[in-house]
Formats: C-alpha cells, sequence, structure tokens
C-alpha cells in the first residue's frame, strides 16, 4: 500500500491550469509554444527539487526518472501530456502527467526503494491540433524514429514544427538528451473519460479495454469565385455550396444509424472570404472513428463519394487526403487485470469500458504493454474550457494509479 | 465630340493593376491598405502633373477638379473606386476611375472649356470587404456624414477603421481637404457588368435603369465544444452541424425557386477550429439580393427561420444581425436618356440593363441625378483574378463617358 498526497496534486494541478489558462477557466497551452514549454520546465524544476533526474528524447518527450535497487532493469513509465487544445480544460493530460508525478513524490515522502526505476513521462503533442497527427511523442517513442515528413509541417498558427521542436528541447538545457526509444518494463497512464459512462454508473476507475480507430482527413474543394450580386445560378461554381450540402447529408446519415461511429467536422473555411463574393475554395477537416477497422473504410468511402457527388453537381473539383490513420488497438489483458486489483485493493469499483479518444497509451502499447485508467469527468464534458473532474476522482485516479505501480515495480523479472 | 486616348487609358489600367498585383494576373488591394494608399498616391500624383487640383474629404474620398468657366457651378462628377476584392480583378473600379481621368485630360488636351468644373471621383471602400458596409465613401459623401459606430469598425485582418482611414488621407498632405458631401450637377460612372448579359447580346455599352437591393447579414450559433472520439450524438450541441444543414436547405430553395434572387454565403468559420473537437460556434455571413424590397424581406426571413429551426434541432442558440441594408434603386430616366444618346453619337449599341451589383452610382443618385454605364467582360466574371474586359469595350466605355459628359457640362444652368 502506498497513499499519495491529493492535497499535493491538487495544488499542482491548479499550478498547471494557470499556464495557459484562459479567462473561462480553461486552459490554451498548445504543444511546442511557450505555454508548453513553461508548463515543461515546471515539472523538470519540480523533479530537479526532489532529486530526480531529467531527460528528455528528440521529440521533446519529457522524462523524469527515480532511481530502482537494480538500474539494468527496464523502467515502469507512468504518466500522460501536458499539451491542451486552444479551449481546452485543465484535466486533460496534466491530470495523468501531474498523478504520476505524484506517485513518484509519494514513494519517495514513503521511502519505498523499488526494484525497477520508475519513470514520469510528459508526452509531445498529444492533442495534435496545433501540429497534426495527435500523439506525435508516443508514436516517434514506439517506432525509434521521427517521421522525415513531420520536418516540413507548419502549424495552425504559421510557425514551423522543426524550429519549435528545436527551441522547446532547448528551454530545457539542463535536462539531458536521450536517443528516441528505450526498453520499458510497462505503462500506466490515468486520464479523463472524456465521455459520460463512468458518471451515469457512478464508478470511480475505467478499465480501458482499447481504443477505437481514428482517421482524419483533409477535403478540399474546388469551384469559381464570383459577384454575388450579378452571378446567376447557371454560372455559379460554388463549392461551399457542394460542401454544405454534402455534410448536411452526411450529419444525417452517418451517427443515426451507427451508435458506435462518430463523425465530426472541426474546421471549415472558404478562400477567399469575402461576404460578396462566392467562394472558389471550401476546405474542412473531417474526423471518423469507430472500433471496427472494416467500418472505419467503409465510413471513408461514404465521405469521400458523398462530396465527389455534391462537388461534381456544382462543378467543382475536389481532392481528399489522409492527415491521420489510427487503426483500433487492444489493451494486454494481464495489465488490465493489474488495474483491476489496484482498484479492489483501494475499495474502488471499476468497469471495462473502451476509448472514445484515442491516447498517448494506444502507441506505447506498441512496444510495452501498456494500460489506460479512466476517472469520471463532469458531464462527460472534454476539450472545453468547462471541463472539470471531481477532486475525490482525482485521487482515486492516482491512488489506483500508484497502487498499480507498485504492484508492477514489485512482481520479479520483467 | 471629343476623342479619348485609347492607348494612354489602357497603359494606366496596366499600371494601376501593378499596385497590388497578384501572382495570378489580379489585384488584391483592399480599402485604406496601403496599396489602396499607393494607387491613390499615383492618381493624385497625375493629376497635378496634369495642373488639376486634388482634394480629399474626412472619409478619404478623392477628387480632381478641372476648373470650369464658371467656378460657382456644382460639378459634374465622374468617378468609381480604387479598392479592390482581396482576390479580385483589376477593371472592377479602377476602370471607372481611370476611364474618368481619361475624360478629364482628354478635355486638356483638345483644350476644351467647360462651363461647369469637371470632378473625378475615386470613392473609399466600395468594395466593402476589409471593412463592411460597402460603399463608405459615397454613402457617407450622400448623407453628409460619418456614421459614428464606423469608428469602432475593426478589419478582417484586425486593423482599427478610424486609424486606417487617418493614415490613409495622412498619406496624401497635399491634397486640399474638403467637407464631407458637396453640390454636385450630375454624377456618372462607368464600371464592368461583372455579369454574362451584355456579352450574351454582343453589345458593348449597358444603361443601367436600377440596382437591386443588397442585405447583408451575420449568422452566429453556439452550441458547446467536446471531444470528438467520445461524445456521442444525444451529447452533441454542434453548431456546424446546425450550421450546415440549414444552409443546405437555404441553397436549394432561394435561387432556383427565383431567378431575380441572389443568396451567397462568403465566410464561414468555426471556434474552436480543432479537427477533433465538436465546435462551440459556427459563423457565416450571409448576402442576398433581390429587385423587389418585399421579397428582400421575405428571404430574409425565411433565412432566419431555416437557421432557427435547425438551431434549435441542435440544441444551439442563434444570433442573426444585418450589417448592411440596402434598398433598390431607379435611376433618373433623363439622364439614362444622355447615355444612350452619347452611346448612339459615337455608333454604339446600348441596351437598358438592372444591375445585379450595387455601386457608388447608387448613393449618389440620392443626392444627385446619377447614371451608371456598363460595358462587357468576359464570361460575366468578376471578383475574380480572372476578370478581363476587351480593350475595344474599355475604350467604348471611356467615350460614352467622355461624350455623356460633354453633353451634361454644354447643357445650360443646372
Amino acid at each position: 500500500m502506498i497513499e499519495i498526497d491529493g492535497r499535493r496534486l491538487n495544488a499542482r494541478l491548479q499550478a498547471f491550469a494557470a499556464i495557459g489558462g484562459t479567462r473561462k477557466g480553461g486552459v490554451n497551452r498548445q504543444a511546442l509554444t511557450e505555454e508548453d514549454r513553461r508548463a515543461r520546465r515546471l515539472l523538470a524544476e519540480l523533479a530537479w527539487a526532489r532529486g530526480f533526474s531529467v531527460f528528455q528524447d528528440p521529440m521533446a518527450n519529457l522524462f523524469i526518472r527515480r532511481a530502482g535497487q537494480d538500474e539494468t532493469l527496464p523502467p515502469m513509465l507512468i504518466g500522460s501530456h501536458l499539451d491542451s487544445q486552444p479551449a481546452g480544460g485543465r484535466f486533460d493530460g496534466a491530470l495523468g502527467t501531474l498523478s504520476a508525478f505524484e506517485v513518484l513524490e509519494s514513494l519517495e515522502d514513503a521511502g519505498i526503494e523499488t526494484e525497477r526505476p520508475v519513470v514520469v513521462v510528459a508526452w509531445t503533442n498529444e492533442e495534435g491540433c496545433r501540429f497534426a497527427p495527435g500523439c506525435m511523442g508516443s508514436m516517434a517513442f514506439a517506432a525509434g524514429e521521427i517521421p522525415a515528413e513531420w520536418q516540413q509541417k507548419l502549424a495552425t498558427d504559421g510557425a514551423a514544427f522543426a524550429g519549435e521542436l528545436k527551441a522547446t528541447i532547448e528551454s530545457l538545457p539542463r535536462a539531458q538528451m536521450l536517443p528516441l526509444g528505450f526498453p520499458i518494463h510497462a505503462y500506466l497512464e490515468v486520464h479523463i473519460e472524456q465521455g459520460p459512462s463512468l458518471e451515469a454508473g457512478g464508478i470511480s476507475i475505467g478499465v480501458v479495454t482499447g481504443i477505437q480507430g481514428t482517421r482524419w482527413l483533409n477535403v478540399e474543394i474546388t469551384g469559381q469565385t464570383a459577384h454575388a450580386g450579378t452571378t446567376g445560378l447557371a454560372y455559379r461554381r460554388d463549392p461551399l455550396r457542394a460542401l454544405t450540402t454534402a455534410l448536411s447529408g452526411l450529419y444525417e446519415m452517418i451517427m443515426p444509424s451507427d451508435p458506435d461511429a462518430r463523425f465530426t467536422i472541426g474546421r471549415i473555411s472558404v478562400e477567399p472570404g469575402s461576404v460578396n463574393a462566392i467562394p472558389d475554395k471550401a476546405c474542412c477537416t473531417v474526423d471518423i472513428r469507430h472500433p471496427d477497422p472494416a467500418r472505419l473504410d467503409e465510413l471513408e468511402r461514404s465521405i469521400a463519394s458523398g462530396i465527389t457527388t455534391e462537388a461534381e453537381r456544382q462543378r467543382c473539383t475536389v481532392a481528399i487526403s489522409r492527415s491521420f490513420d489510427m487503426p483500433p488497438c487492444t489493451f494486454a489483458a494481464d495489465l488490465q487485470q493489474v488495474v483491476e486489483r489496484a482498484a479492489a485493493e483501494r475499495g474502488l469499483e471499476s468497469m471495462n469500458m473502451l476509448s472514445g479518444a484515442f491516447h498517448d497509451a494506444l502507441f506505447v502499447n506498441r512496444v510495452a504493454p501498456s494500460a489506460l485508467i479512466f476517472v469520471p469527468c463532469l458531464d462527460g464534458l472534454s476539450h472545453n474550457e468547462a471541463e472539470h473532474v471531481e477532486p475525490e476522482h482525482i485521487i482515486a485516479g492516482c491512488q489506483v494509479l500508484a497502487q498499480a505501480t507498485l504492484l508492477l515495480v514489485s512482481t520479479a523479472d520483467s
């Protein structure tokens, strides 16, 4: 048994929420921005203050290591991310990262020596909103390399990925550099559910069995700009008419007929963007999710066909490309059992569930057994400044993480 | 009779097209930008070089005056505008302004003394794309005052209207300042048709009988942002679903059933604008036009009702406001006859037609008899970088303007 310090954890969450804090009580701390760097620096300072060592890798993944009795053993890895959505909440990512750091401090406070080292991680760019795709840090860690094409990426605000990555790494000059990817024993991540199931069931711990697949598309329809007042219907080639008509049909078709499907248009824009000019370009992003990879393919085909049909009807051309494609995953059953046992040992009810959102654990699961622990959030709200987690659930999640970590580092060799 | 210099006029059009010229051969010279100021300075320099006097008023309307025999008579006003759409053509506005200046130079070249002074005008912000509404310059001139609320306006690029207006005026320190609005005898404006009728009829001169009404709306639908992957349909309050569904229905309903109606969405945006977040805000502009004011009211009601219905279906709220409301206008019959006579005297065929676009002439018509002369443009294309006018039509338009001006300044007292 190990007791975490709930007051310290709550205070930490407040301190980090102030970095990039918004007027509405949320957080705007997008990946590789100055706010992101400030959060990373604060975590590193807290680590150094406790005598832990701080590392980072070429993806700016940040690691905090507490030594084990046998330093040759692959470490137990726990953590999450610190970056946020542009109008994000204070718990998405930060909860898991700071809970993991709280576990490290609690081990230190209790003077518990673990056989394996325990390493806390804050993965880079989980959100994927400033630079797509999401989970860049954990994806590159699992692959052992940074995809070459990432170097050319530009942020939605125009900043270059390569430069922002370099500046972020350099903002922590005291942290030692590690090569990308190293052997780990297992990975545990606490995260808010970002959905309503735990709250609805009155259950404080979700044991995540797997993650649905996600695919992101970029849609660009090209027509012809012309004067809004003089151009009759026969002369119009309006890409926005094509796009809105196609989307209207897809909204009606996809989610209402398949409760497991998710279909979201998060960005839409037109060019030239003048009140009295018919646009010549209409663009949007598409986010589709499904636990079944075959249905994901079907959905992508329906979307492409719906948009192409409407574009042709308006005598427009269309280009659709994938910017992200993440197949569904299943987590290791034995690790799920460790989490269930940890919850039971703390007297907490748990339930198995599928994750609607992807998380870093999905990618780490490719190289080591991983588990994802969910805690309820108010009204299932996330990616929203009003995102909220009750203190009792914060503490429960951290306790289960601490207990499961202890179970995993006390077991014999890997 | 008076002969204009077609070669000089074409060279001038080329010179001005280079100011804010785009790679695709169009022009980006939005109102009150540095490009707009450069075009104004060039016109003023050309005027001073010919010994004309240069004035501007508090709306930065730019006037070039050639003295008359009786300087106490209200001047004959001719001109158009120099600002463009963000991806605009080289003739929209510039053609009328530079044709008017060509008339002034031709009068000077021929040594023709006119009883009345002749004044060329370049109106400020006809396009209304950087600062809404359009025709700010002529509207304020006709009203004799600048509406107080304009001072607070912000550009689409964030610039403040008041500051940009001041800087534009100050960029021509040698030009004398006039108070806003002064008596004029009549107003003539040459403009490209921005539609296909003249080209289709093989006719080089359009005598505009009136202008259809225009109304601009700002639509803002508010829902709730949430995670794209975790949020099931029952929990979504998606304002973009509401907006695209409403627009799809409106596109289908308005123009196909009423050939006189125009319905255009030129801008659309969502917040927070993240690929994996359901938006909490979806906004668009609406541009509706109709020759019949009662139908404009009906259309506005249909749009508001269509959008409100879909917003409520998605449990969203909606706010719709007017940013521009211009009733239809009819031009003075006797001035139309002067233009017809001028065309006939130059051996050019003309036809009467309604204008789909609003123009500065509509506002000047409120304080003095005004007429609008159209010339054909290729494929009816305008608000497009590919906008093109054949040199013969450029010359024809300018000749008719010169002839009509002469007819109006030679007639006896006003």
